[in-house]
């Protein structure tokens, strides 16, 4: 069976990083993927982890304190196109487009921070490391961000940057789907 | 790295044979492919190649005979929408689109025939089988059986097909692309 695209994302991620990097979750949301990262990077590994929603952080915390994991991640209350990391110094950058699971849906993600913040990624990641963007596109102000996230990346310049789309076509439900950016240059 | 196209096609096939299976190489061409399937299959399998250009199967011929996999596979000088073999018996279907490498490029497979041979492949594949379609779409006629297939696929009903759609989307050289049709139901 095709995977989820929550594990896909997952199957893209594992093997580009190794213990002691430096990776980022630009949407902590509930936290799935900073634990998940948490857990890959090691005791000598990071993890930083951006949210504007202090709910998120609170979540967050909880979700790491229960796995024992809190000494591996930096939770940060700022939007993701602040980050302040060094360049060429990131393995891997996972964003989740759309609104926090289980809250208020008008609260989204919008198109010009997220270009902004995937800007600065492109920046911060080394030549090898990924840029994974899973696109929830069902709600309201969805479509308009998938349009300029999809024109943003494929616009991007090959082959310092290969771009990968992958998508379940036919369910009518406008499911998630993923765009991979893998920094070659 | 991401894979290239051809390896994520394997990498896509591969878990879905078992040794002893029945598999379909509807795109004969030069024999990458069911060489590829012969190996994997085992002495107790079988694969079926199908091409309507003489040249494909003497080069598939030659290449099977060199790898000593000739016993493994039936090679068949016909279109691909005449495949006949039992329903629900196939575990995967491979296609590759456009024209026979290092041939006639006019020469190329079509839209009515290829949508035939799909309409096939979905009654001979059985439940968690895998029609895999590799889109050269790079030619002068690529671009309308492009759009035929993708139509075609994102009409299939969901959830008894699931289909997705594999794509590296900022080369500007029209690279290929992957459907794959997973049979659920």
């Amino acid at each position: 069976m095709f995977p989820r695209i929550t594990e896909y994302v997952h199957q893209l991620i594992q093997p580009r990083i190794q213990q002691g990097d430096l990776v980022i979750d630009a949407t902590m949301g509930n936290g799935h993927d900073t634990v998940f990262l948490a857990k890959i990077v090691g005791d000598t590994g990071q993890v930083f982890a951006y949210d504007i929603q202090q709910q998120a952080i609170e979540n967050t915390e909880l979700r790491l304190l229960e796995e024992g994991l809190h000494h591996r991640v930096t939770l940060r209350l700022c939007s993701h196109d602040q980050m302040e990391h060094e360049e060429n110094s990131v393995s891997v950058v996972v964003f989740n487009l759309g609104y926090l699971p289980g809250s208020d849906q008008s609260l989204t993600t919008e198109p010009h921070t997220t270009l902004g913040a995937l800007d600065l990624a492109r920046k911060l990641i080394k030549v090898g490391g990924l840029i994974v963007i899973t696109v929830y596109w069902g709600h309201e102000q969805g479509k308009e961000e998938k349009l300029k996230v999809e024109e943003y990346v494929e616009q991007l310049p090959y082959p310092e940057y290969m771009v990968l789309k992958y998508q379940y076509i036919n369910p009518k439900n406008q499911p998630p789907f993923v765009l991979a950016i893998e920094k070659r240059k």
